[in-house]
């Protein structure tokens, strides 16, 4: 039996974005992602080929869809869907405290 | 774009744990359930044709995994992968506060 908590080893600061794989199979990707104040670089933009449905479990950030005049803010419990190719950016994430997301990609 | 809070929108007491859908594809469904003291009924035991990835986001339950010894505990963050046909049973959930599950279930 594969489980665990998304809530732990969490490591204060990090240098990078934390990624962690928890489930794969040829369709469906799960993983959770930890952030410490990263953002996505000036002028670059997500833009994927697989849908992300995201949920924000802790911590605060702040998503820009591409086309909207400002950024969605995200805090505990707040969630996104992101169809194929939806361009979006990280504008900001907390630096207080770690935001951990969950995302799951799908074909 | 599809967005919102899964936190939001608790009532304190329900008859009987709320599920709303949050994304449905052929594949893929992911649904929040909030459920407040309800338990699986006596010798009923979930045998699933999809697999399911579920996540407890604030509350406590204990789901019981057939052919354990005892139910695992599950707290916030907590996440376990129940392949398809892998009995379970949702043994008790809090009385005290209710419990947010995130439910992804995939074929």
């Amino acid at each position: 039996m594969n489980h665990g908590n998304l809530l732990g080893e969490i490591l204060a600061i990090l240098a990078e974005e934390e990624l962690r794989p928890l489930l794969a199979t040829p369709d469906l990707r799960i993983e959770r992602i930890v952030s410490t104040g990263q953002a996505s670089p000036p002028g670059f933009w997500y833009d994927q080929d697989w849908a992300e449905w995201v949920l924000v479990l802790v911590g605060q950030a702040g998503l820009l869809i591409e086309g909207e005049v400002a950024p969605l803010l995200l805090t505990a419990g707040s969630y996104v869907y992101l169809p194929a190719h939806c361009r979006h950016r990280v504008e900001w994430t907390s630096t207080e405290t770690p935001t951990v997301w969950l995302a799951v990609h799908h074909r």
